[in-house]
């Protein structure tokens, strides 16, 4: 593919004011992104809690939520207390948390705050609620469920129940709700599930208030769990290779490239670029190959050592000079993103915006 | 294994002042793996130029230079401006730069200091003349060679011997040698390549004052390159499992283990560590599972999510628990370094130190 003059200017001005490996996303992009997910949630009725993960950035969050959103979603408590630094104040932690509770950011950042987490079992709960009582504010906790992911979560509405049971005996605990992850194909077992285990709450007075959904993929099936109230995805603010594959985007639709260059040819068929595992990380999301190359569909980014990715030209009629720069749409965007403290915005060709990615390393 | 007591203090330490997951290094075990490797080139009279890549720390960089290291090794011209920043003086940088010759960086750090860069390409080795005359000052210029690895590096003598001639010719580089990583199986090889070479440059009075090799399996073929005057190692300071299978290492010698919270137990034989992709990374260094759980050998962290480590305990037989804190040695420690912006350091069972990971997301 010939890149266009605008295509060059805008690589060197990435080069010479950044160098390379440099993340870019295109605003144009992710802001149609952020509205077709948004556009979606509207249409089925379901309240958008985008998940963070993805982006890590308070200024990108709350554009989603300017668009819409009506909360956010964190994995790690730290991103929480990154987001509550950023003004933004309904915020779920769709995970157990135990790091962050014993270490007591549980319950400063709830005092600060009042925090929705989440819990598959009693000791999180028990840890819950020693921090509700340190910040002496009660916390809201769904319950998290497993319908064949084979993740995090109950896998029967008995032990969903039996949560429940000890969140209403709890004074420093309130039950806020059930989070569900389906399986693209488990939307009828998660409203089965959900059937039951609300039949049984129903029978000692409680009710879920918030009834959430989660992953870009499942947008497409977002109406598909009756009484659902929220949905949580990440991904699509950007897309990557796994949303390709997944038919949610196309190359069109994927709003973050990674600009590297090539920086040694060896032989006919090989080649390496500046970015290795450290960039785009050896998260492979099932597909071959480690991203792919915009101006070079058929090269194959085939092994990665640490600052370098290993080029397999050996489909490629034009082959990369060393000198020049690419654009890789990373197969799993979420990791690479979390490499990086900055993202480069561009809009129509020009550099606009530097964005921090002020959540990344928060491990707990 | 039954926990000793100092192992439940240290444990209930890290997660009540960090929280997990979080890496923790034992300064004892550092501390003999440097002496160890220096000593392993003092006997072979080969200076020792540690890699960075691994740790990313000036303190711990220094903390080699003081045990004999004569300088050191970086990947990424942002690793080696933080570590001149310490006060480091002898930097050689391994690897073709042209993002950060490009954006201007590399000639403000080699006005500051003189550098040793690297080169398989006579478009580098523009740069870096570029770079020199920006600088006012002559660049040290070492050619990368490839004896087999299939990395970067020229392939034939031939190669070289072009490249060497032009820097020869370009008044602001100086032929400082020559850049070997060996297969461990291609030290023969290399030699063969090395002469070659060396009788080729002699004819035009050329010779390479540095000689370098790399890798730490490569320890064990230090004295095989007859010539060779330093070598480059990286992941010895801390090992991991790679090096354990590499014959390097045994578990004893591995100084870095990731403290992690079992988070879950779905099912008898299911359990979920609060550490996934974002923290050990996907890197398997070609091993089954991704990390040696010390307290339970035979567990297998078999996949992650971004921040889920996901445990088969089917050959476990006694299983960890939510809430148990475990110790996790990773498949590749320099990855998973590279995820965080700390390090916690202990000795006898003690917090002593936080070692921060300065160098880490440079990745230009």
């Amino acid at each position: 593919m010939q890149p266009s003059h605008d295509d060059a200017q805008l690589k060197t001005a990435i080069i010479e004011n950044f160098g390379t490996p440099c993340l870019v996303i295109d605003l144009d992009i992710v802001e149609r992104n952020i509205s077709k997910a948004q556009a979606i949630c509207d249409a089925a009725g379901v309240a958008n809690r985008p998940h963070i993960k993805t982006h890590k950035s308070p200024i990108l969050a709350n554009r989603q939520i300017k668009a819409g959103a009506h909360g956010i979603t964190c994995q790690k408590l730290g991103e929480a207390e990154v987001m509550a630094d950023a003004g933004i104040t309904d915020i779920l932690i769709a995970t157990n948390l135990l790091g962050a509770a014993r270490s007591g950011r549980l319950a400063a950042l709830q005092k600060r705050l009042p925090l929705k987490v989440c819990a598959d079992n009693a000791i999180s709960l028990a840890e819950y609620a020693k921090a509700a009582t340190q910040a002496e504010r009660v916390i809201d906790v769904l319950i998290e469920v497993d319908t064949g992911q084979q993740r995090a979560g109950v896998e029967t509405p008995a032990e969903a129940f039996a949560l429940a049971q000890i969140i209403k005996a709890e004074p420093m605990l309130n039950f806020a709700g059930l989070l569900y992850y389906p399986p693209l194909d488990g939307w009828p077992r998660t409203q089965v599930f959900h059937a039951e285990l609300s039949a049984e709450l129903a029978k000692i007075g409680m009710s879920a208030e918030i009834i959430s959904t989660g992953g870009t993929p499942n947008l497409a099936n977002i109406d598909k769990l009756k009484g659902s109230t929220e949905h949580r995805a990440g991904t699509y603010i950007f897309n990557d290779r796994m949303m390709i594959e997944a038919g949610m985007a196309s190359l069109k639709d994927c709003g973050l490239h990674v600009y590297s260059s090539v920086v040694s040819r060896g032989g006919t068929d090989r080649g390496i670029l500046d970015a290795g595992s450290k960039t785009l990380t050896s998260d492979t999301g099932g597909l071959e190959g480690f991203g792919h190359i915009i101006e070079h569909p058929t090269a194959r980014i085939s092994k990665f050592a640490e600052e370098h990715g290993f080029l397999d030209l050996s489909r490629c009629n034009s082959k990369p000079e060393v000198g020049d720069i690419v654009r890789v749409v990373p197969n799993h965007v979420c990791v690479a993103v979390n490499m990086v403290d900055q993202l480069v915005a561009v809009r129509g060709g020009e550099i606009v915006e530097i964005i921090p990615v002020a959540a990344r390393g928060k491990l707990v």
